[in-house]
């Protein structure tokens, strides 16, 4: 029998219990093992849950029970999560998290350390929540050097420009709307602003690519300033607004890893992703593309892969070879600094002064512009360095990348 | 250092040994140990190949070999290589396999055979060439019972849809242009009849429900009887025509497994995958749709699956759990009788006598189309056997499935 204990009993850790004990006897067949609930950690009282035997208050309970084998993880954040977290694997167990933060900020310590103690630290629920992606990736994708991962890796933010593209709706309705619905948080802006997908980017890098890069190498803009007018001029190129979150791999082995908005043509796969949905496409040099695509939150589905983690270590208890990668540093990431696009831009302006500044444009139009306003598109592939030099003196409202 | 040898240097074989000897260092690395090229097995002579050294034509050379740890399949038909995968796990080594035919009439005897020797039998490359499908449908989303599989199966017939629907292509100019390309055999008839994807549905159902089911419990149409007219009114319908193979799990455990045309609403994910690419949506109680897409078919990408297995089993020498299923019989598949749909239908009538035959139906227009011809999508769900009934005494010239 496997002993599992499930701390925080938010939206995730309670769809990890039911998930654990509504499919207890299947979970059974496909491990050769009994999977039982044994604790959940939380503050709060739950007196009438149908887990109500299981609640403890004290970490130390579960520390230093030996039955317990594996430790889910759901408590969010990088505080209380991390202590527990390094307790829990110092003490031989196995930990399973959907944290992505903690993930990203301390994941390179936290999978040596459950290598050196023999145990695992898995965390598949950390990115596209149900979707299938770091076992793939590790896995399935193994015999290829990856070159490029790029996804919408937030739903929220997926949402809110699905609503501002499909019903017209601006930033400010869709983000209210969001929130009414549940799919955006009272304080949206670690979605808003992008550091949600951050965080993701930096694990799909450190999977991909075998070294850590943290949160704060990565350039990172969020939507807020995505406007109507910019999704409209979008609409009439044939393409639409999204939220990527990329990592390229570079020659010298260094990674350019980033998150900010992109104009996508609209035949590509990830631009026919809407709502709350995310996809992960990866491109591998023997592989081409491929990519994952599925709901990137939810209490069920984030709960479906934290128990395939769970039934992964039950089955191969002691035998799993741990997923690590190599420290992080100064030399892994690279910035955005020598990235070269085409650029969507917006300015206040005529459209011979977009030209004179630019070269070679494509000019967009919407229906209802005000006089004075132009965008275009750059045919020239340009850094963003080298696009702020050409657009010094002009009163640029935007400007946002195309993905090739 | 573990020791592969690979039966057969066809597309896939040659590319297995491009990848393997290609990523050689990196593949060591992911795996703590050397994996090496011994053996090529083929009847064929090539003098010039890089790989000379390793041609054997005697597979009895690499069944004695006690240093042979991984034999890699690509011969494809289900006779000889039928023999040699035997034979080999016999002798205890691990097989890999990209052969859909021999997975999916002989996989449950395999597998059984593998799992009492103590050996892996794997074959992600069976199934969608190099995309992640099997590994994670049978662990990333082992915490569901998966209630439904769809997708598309087999490239060639993609393409050739494809092609119909965006250059108004016959069937015949498009399954031409599909042979010159490349993408289609000499003789078509296991991709454009179906056979090919009808395997594969058969793998992907013993993976999701746990039980064989054999290719002829699997009702199979191709696509030779699709027309311009009928993409035509499919795109007036805001709909395509994708050839799926779906297997659905009913609510007495029994599988309704089948491959057929299908017209597709644009807005779905499967609408947009388009040319050789394939793409598979799987449907759980708890994660929702998650789908995953890219290219089914290619010398490389199927190359990476394989090469993706035998790292697989490499890093996990003799402790990997089996990966098998429960044998078939007469009551694991239901066939298609009780499955209800709306349909499309075309027939030589008035629009009256189509409406008056099916109830509430609406109504498709296509230009040019001639006097005396009708074609509507049935409001009601219908089996087949209902359909053929209400239909019978009409001129019908074509009925197929709409895709809930």
């Amino acid at each position: 029998m496997i002993n599992v204990a499930i701390l925080g009993f938010g939206t995730v850790g309670s769809g990890v219990a039911e998930v654990l004990t509504g499919h207890e006897r299947s979970i059974a067949q496909k491990t050769d093992d009994l999977v039982k609930l044994k604790y959940i950690l939380d503050v709060r009282d739950f007196p009438d849950s149908p887990f109500a035997g299981c609640f403890v208050k004290d970490f130390a309970r579960i520390e230093s029970d030996p039955e317990v084998d594996i430790v889910v993880e759901t408590i969010g954040g990088a505080t209380v999560a991390l202590d527990f977290t390094r307790r829990a694997l110092e003490a031989g167990k196995s930990v399973v998290s959907s944290n992505k933060e903690l993930v990203a900020t301390h994941g390179y310590e936290l999978t040596q350390l459950a290598r050196e103690k023999g145990v695992c630290y898995l965390f598949e629920a950390s990115v596209g929540g149900g979707i299938p992606i770091l076992r793939p990736l590790s896995q399935c994708l193994a015999a290829n050097e990856i070159l490029e991962i790029c996804g919408i890796l937030n739903g929220t933010t997926n949402y809110i420009l699905t609503r501002m593209i499909k019903a017209g709706l601006s930033f400010e309705q869709a983000l209210k709307e969001a929130q009414d619905k549940g799919y955006a948080e009272r304080d949206p802006s670690a979605d808003v602003e992008g550091h949600d997908a951050c965080r993701k980017i930096c694990i799909l890098s450190a999977i991909a690519f075998g070294r850590h890069i943290y949160p704060d190498q990565v350039p990172t803009e969020g939507i807020a300033k995505v406007t109507l007018a910019d999704v409209d001029y979008a609409d009439g190129a044939g393409k639409k607004i999204k939220l990527l979150g990329r990592a390229i791999r570079e020659g010298d082995g260094r990674v350019c890893a980033y998150v900010a908005p992109h104009l996508v043509d609209s035949a590509h796969p990830l631009a026919g992703v809407e709502g709350v949905f995310n996809a992960i496409s990866v491109r591998g040099d023997a592989i081409g593309e491929v990519m994952f695509y599925g709901q990137g939150a939810g209490k069920l589905p984030t709960a479906s892969a934290v128990v395939a983690d769970v039934m992964d270590i039950a089955r191969n208890l002691g035998h799993r070879k741990a997923l690590c990668w190599a420290p992080g540093g100064a030399d892994a990431a690279c910035g955005t600094r020598a990235l070269k696009s085409r650029w969507y831009v917006r300015a206040n302006a005529g459209a011979e002064q977009l030209r004179d500044a630019l070269g070679e444009v494509k000019l967009l139009a919407r229906s209802g512009a005000p006089g004075g306003e132009a965008a275009c598109l750059s045919e020239a592939q340009l850094t963003q360095e080298e696009l702020s030099g050409k657009l010094a003196g002009l009163d640029v409202c935007a400007a946002i990348r195309v993905l090739n």
